[in-house]
């Protein structure tokens, strides 16, 4: 239909089509048949062998034998993500932690490490030193499992420019730090953890393609998902949530401004209210006052994006059952179409872990988007 | 590179390359020769010459005689769009004015009526009474220029559902209202009006493909464009920012919650709080009060959605040297991003015209994005 198209190079075709593969047996919740792929893909069932012979011989996928079972005909062997392949390492750099996972092709945790710990005290410096360290060990597990780390990906709690700078992270006082070489050479995406969690809780498929996850942490942030892709914003700083103002004549907030959401329902904020020590302590507690500040929020949130579903991460996954009455009211109370189309909220499935997890997915996704380009360098690095 | 594709069938290409051929010549500034349009779309001069021809016998292109010119060579005649081919027919019903326009296939509004009064003491049924016959009056005007009326677009303070019934307008009091039929048949799309403003304001060429517009009446909308396109929720239902809390112990509002946005800076609460009886009054009043609301409930956009541009519409276009330097601190306080990265504040140039201008518009788009339509449309009725 348009004047003019662009020519189709073979190789690109290939390319295409081992990434179609890939991408089919990855999805597919159990082992899957070549039979099964070309059923799929639509590609005829000589391409697939051809395509699968390539991703097996690249440690893309692995052949795996059926169960025996009963009745005529011998089952033919599945197909599965490789599970000594390549791997994705999810950094993340808290306020109060660090943390590292290694998750393979097929979306397994294969290692996981937390070190709680106030990584205020630190500078930048020493505070991307110590997670280095900790992304090292996460490494060299993986390496004795037989995997190879594809790359990492760090979840800071701040704003991420398109070149990797954190430009703001105000809970853990930054301001314009460059991650540089962190992991000897291994390229590191950067990127906010409330995206990156919010992401892994679309690739964990229960979702709806819209929602906002909320990201309960010492900071509040959000990532908005719309028609089942990441909204970034203009220049990648959406999702703020943190900072909409709850009273203007509230408390300071560490932004500068006043009476700002995390100064009501942020983790410090919420210790503070309830005048205990730790956030386990906080499910036994009167969260009235975080729960309106929350639900005012979110319905902020709902009334100008419309969305029908709203996650709820981090501490708050556990919290939600001492959240969800007041949440609720102040959603009944100020969405303007809560009456006839009741939003839904839910706590997130992968908990404190989300960010991180999608951190590795964020290195997995590369891997999956261009197996092609995957192999070209395995074979160039030997 | 996808496995199958659909055939393309000859009655679709003419279609598209008749869409083409018609926005190409619609998108230009000045009238353009035959050999140009095969130049920008890539068609071959005769594929353009035999669709011009139909495009011009459907009364949907004109072509133009040059301005003689001195030097060598006779000039291309030029084509622009019909001046008596189909017009949309662009309705409003707010608060207090009922309003139309007929906006022929250039942009040009032909014809403009603007009724001020209140439309609240009416029922809902008796308001769309006045606005229909304000509408027929509009077509009449446009038919005695030989204009043919091809559809109308009514534009409303409130949320309207996907099958046109306006669920919501909490300062009209509706609830549930069908608009059914207005205008003895002529379809009519029934859409919100920030959401149609927003529309005029991104056609008028003038904005980045992302900006929020905000629309001051005594309600207040906004209208969300991120790259290019009207987002418009999962519902149809964003950018409801007059109900974003500014004080949770505020006034009480039309929609049931209390310290809305629109108890501080819509038109019936700003004539309040300045002691003037019009609008006009308040170019010289204090307007703080609004103008540190409308910032704050602004900084929450810029927050959660990164944009940079913020277009200041309807009354609040020409209040804006009022109300700038409020605004202005309220962001600079509160947005994250505001330090390295400034948000430019607009006011409208269509002022409060914009909603029902892009209700026009409107219309004027079903025609150009399918011209082929129009034609055997037009054809069938004689």
């Amino acid at each position: 239909m348009t004047a003019s198209s662009a020519p189709v190079r073979q190789s690109s075709v290939r390319a295409h089509n081992l990434a179609l593969v890939l991408q089919t047996v990855a999805n597919s919740p159990d082992p899957i048949s070549r039979a099964s792929v070309a059923g799929a893909t639509g590609l005829t069932r000589a391409t697939v062998s051809a395509l699968v012979d390539d991703l097996i011989a690249g440690s893309l996928l692995a052949e795996v034998e059926p169960a025996p079972r009963n009745g005529a005909g011998r089952p033919a062997a599945g197909l599965r993500p490789a599970p000594d392949g390549p791997a994705g390492l999810g950094l993340e750099l808290n306020v109060d932690y660090r943390a590292a996972c290694v998750v393979d092709l097929a979306g397994t945790v294969r290692h996981r490490l937390v070190e709680p710990g106030d990584q205020r005290p630190a500078d930048a410096a020493a505070a991307l030193a110590g997670l280095a360290a900790l992304g090292r060990r996460a490494r060299e597990l993986a390496e004795a499992d037989g995997l190879t780390v594809a790359g990492a990906a760090l979840a800071v709690p701040g704003l991420v420019a398109a070149d990797g700078v954190v430009r703001i992270a105000p809970n853990l006082g930054w301001q314009d730090v460059a991650v540089g070489d962190l992991l000897d050479g291994l390229p590191v995406i950067v990127d906010n953890e409330a995206n990156l969690a919010a992401l892994s809780e679309l690739d964990a498929g229960e979702l709806p393609p819209s929602f906002v996850y909320v990201s309960g942490e010492i900071g509040i942030g959000a990532g908005i998902v719309l028609d089942g892709t990441l909204f970034r914003g203009v220049r990648g700083w959406s999702g703020e949530i943190g900072h909409i103002p709850i009273d203007p004549d509230g408390p300071a907030c560490r932004c500068g401004s006043r009476g700002c959401l995390e100064q009501y329902a942020g983790q410090e904020a919420m210790l503070r209210a309830a005048g205990v020590p730790t956030v386990t302590d906080l499910a036994g507690a009167d969260l009235t006052v975080a729960g309106r500040a929350l639900g005012t929020a979110i319905a902020t949130v709902v009334n100008l994006l419309d969305v029908d579903t709203v996650v709820l991460g981090g501490i708050y996954a556990p919290l939600l059952p001492g959240l969800h009455e007041a949440i609720s009211a102040e959603i009944e109370r100020r969405v303007l179409t809560a009456d006839w189309s009741p939003v839904t909220l839910r706590a997130s499935t992968l908990g404190p872990d989300a960010a991180m997890r999608g951190a590795a997915g964020a290195v997995i996704r590369t891997v999956l988007d261009d197996p092609a380009g995957w192999l070209a360098r395995s074979r160039a690095a030997g």
